[in-house]
């Protein structure tokens, strides 16, 4: 073992410094397609001062380092460096506070997503960016590092605007504590906002201040289908103009419900082109609301499908299912968003292309927020090549741009958007250089990421 | 003339380029009481490009610059920095777009923030943050510079929430486009964020993509007279655990009150200390929010008071009405915030030294936000030597902050604010002064302020 890590596991402990086994093996990959990477090691620290300790010991040795938390990106942000340690936050998992009156709470990084919201059932208050499929595995950390979305961010935001305040070590080991406990300040330039969205390459979240909210009296979902996902998705346009309370607002291209039903658990599913809709509220609003959004639904020719499909299950089971189709090989997936107005044209126009080069694309996405996941499978019928498939990803990232749109919704960047990111940030990126000088000077913090 | 104004006449006009007259004057200042400052001159662009060739000047020859929007700063954000030329962008007032589809404004930075409102009036949206007494003056471009917040940012958040994108000029001349059309991106660092509530000092920013919110079905107001301002403030935390929709939670002590019943348009001013609430919804959600609201403010031994009240006007007079009691002195005045649980004590504690010293005080705020102002007179019955109200307000400052409260909750740092902000910032300030040289290598764009 290394001097660096025998330093440490004096430090920390040495059962929290591993240089093989299973948990090295699991911490070589996310829950991407990319490529794992093997770490020089894994460490695990235990609370705030072991990061400062890890960092340092890095900064020191200008040795590479990737936070991990649920390790659920599907961009590639925790796959580890090249020659980092891994810096397993799993064991900062504390919820060190709760405050009703404050509606708030104060967490550790490893705190996982639906433990929070378990813990916070009794008090009435939830967080609710609420990342999909993975959202039983998914860290508040990892959740601020890449900003994370999710199926109601169309109501509630995504995690962005839930954070009041951090606790975070930055690329020398210094301790910063940004925000405060408030819902809204203007001390200033808000370092908070620096940390969001970073996904561990300006310093390493330790503890997050959380605004939380009420949860909702009731909820209520719809489900039509359609004769194909452009006018579906010109649906979308209206009903958030109609329905205020749309908590949720998702689509579902027809052959990937196809892929579904073929399946083993496909009993239920739906036929067609799907948009699925939740709203939350007061149950008198939620049923009028329902209400309203068939009778526009209907305009669109819409044949209304089983209500009771729950879209988050469904997305579940959808990306399982394209993933097992694309088995050994995985998927190019695609996280680009676009303007509302551009949505419809934007999904006929890709999956005509694609059509007619022959090559299979499932689409499903955050429709009432621009946001469409195209997953295009390296393996099975009408795979891609994985050169091609990447080319394509790109080109597609950087029309959604010029349209208006982003490169990422809700993923991030990571490995997997970077080189859209790098020919899309245009004349901001040598201020984003400039920025990961000033938080970590020697460049050990996730590198390769993002930048 | 100097010769770098001169070159700035041969660019924007000779009529652009102004070295005394009126309007020097006008910018000398702001509304808040610091003492005004004598710019160098003032220069009015028409757009971005000549945004770019005063900073691209001002870089070359070292000169401060200090943009300016509305000049209603109340901590002297606007006041010019020493030397300074003022920026003033009230001619950059063009709504460029408005999309219904996508709840989104385009705007240059001299919008007012009435004039935006009245002109999205046809499409049932509205940009929420509301600047008090100052909503017909403010320009959007310097509430993005302080991330202002107002009467109604209890329920919809802060101007920050809002902004989706930015245009930019950095200290060197360098325009940056921000951010997009979207309300949720995960795309890196978002250098919109840094932006936001820098007042001017890291850039210029001269457009903003503003996200809107469907205006509220109904409105209604309640007000209550308290025994002691205390009571008033413990009532506001049940008050908010009962109520969602609140939109508006205000205070007043009854001093104030007091004051403004004695003068010339204080007829039907309620007496006492005051708490008004106003709440947003459907009609029928409001009625019964409304009468919560009575249930709860009687357990605090509430009288009501006439519930037509406009808290927003009834704040604009006590304004007024105080800096006219303080007349030609004016008032030391305070933004910071605490959090919910602590307020009740902090507004009795802070109260009580005033009396004990034979000091006279005012306070009101945005209770609902934990956001007080407290109004120390330099003149008149009560009075404050200037010195003692200084150093009384950078001793709250920093108490408000050990209580995990913030210097300034939505008026900004500024001039007013710097010397507590400067203690409260801890080990972020190295990091807060490497971002000002990343975007602003000369150091020209309002120096003194904030940092």
């Amino acid at each position: 073992m290394d001097s660096v890590l025998l330093g440490l596991a004096g430090v920390l402990g040495n059962d929290r410094v591993e240089v093989d086994g299973a948990r090295v093996a699991t911490v070589s990959r996310d829950e991407s397609d990319l490529p794992p990477a093997r770490p020089l090691a894994v460490v695990r620290p235990r609370h705030t001062q072991d990061v400062v300790a890890v960092v340092r010991a890095c900064h020191d040795a200008r040795l590479p380092l990737t936070a991990r938390g649920g390790g659920t990106s599907l961009e590639g942000s925790s796959v580890p460096s090249v020659g980092a340690i891994v810096l397993d936050l799993s064991d900062l998992a504390r919820v060190a506070q709760t405050s009703v009156e404050e509606r708030l709470a104060v967490v550790e990084a490893g705190v996982v997503f639906d433990r929070l919201n378990e813990r916070l059932r009794p008090t009435g208050l939830f967080f609710p960016p609420t990342p999909g499929g993975s959202a039983d595995a998914a860290t508040i950390g990892g959740m601020v590092a890449t900003d994370a979305g999710g199926l109601y961010a169309v109501r509630y935001g995504g995690t962005r605007r839930w954070v009041r305040g951090l606790t975070v070590v930055t690329g020398d080991g210094t301790i910063l504590h940004t925000g405060s406990r408030l819902p809204k300040t203007s001390t200033g330039v808000d370092l908070t906002q620096v940390f969001v969205g970073a996904e561990g390459t300006l310093g390493i979240v330790t503890e997050v201040t959380l605004g939380l909210c009420p949860v909702p009296e009731a909820r209520q979902r719809a489900a039509w289908a359609f004769d194909d996902l452009g006018t579906a998705c010109a649906c979308v346009a209206d009903l958030l103009l109609g329905i205020p309370d749309l908590a949720a607002v998702e689509v579902v291209d027809r052959g990937t419900v196809d892929l579904l039903r073929a399946g083993a658990d496909g009993a239920g599913a739906p036929a067609g082109d799907l948009l699925l809709i939740e709203v939350h509220g007061r149950a008198s609003e939620c049923a009028a609301a329902i209400q309203a959004a068939c009778d526009i639904a209907s305009t669109f020719g819409a044949r209304p499908v089983d209500g009771a499909t729950d879209p988050w299950e469904l997305r579940h089971r959808l990306t399982r299912a394209v993933r097992e189709s694309a088995a050994p090989s995985g998927v190019v997936r695609t996280d680009a968003a676009v303007p509302l107005p551009r949505l419809a044209a934007f999904v006929a126009a890709t999956q005509e292309r694609a059509a007619a080069r022959g090559r299979r694309l499932h689409v499903f996405g955050h429709a009432g927020l621009g946001i469409l996941h195209f997953l295009a499978p390296l393996a099975g019928a009408g795979a891609w090549p994985l050169d091609e498939a990447r080319d394509w990803k790109v080109a597609l990232c950087v029309e959604a741009t010029r349209q208006g749109g982003v490169v990422s919704g809700e993923h991030g960047v990571g490995l997997g958007n970077r080189e859209a990111y790098l020919a899309t940030a245009g004349a901001t990126l040598p201020y984003l250089r400039a920025l990961k000088s000033v938080f970590d000077p020697a460049g050990i913090l996730n590198p390769g990421k993002i930048l």
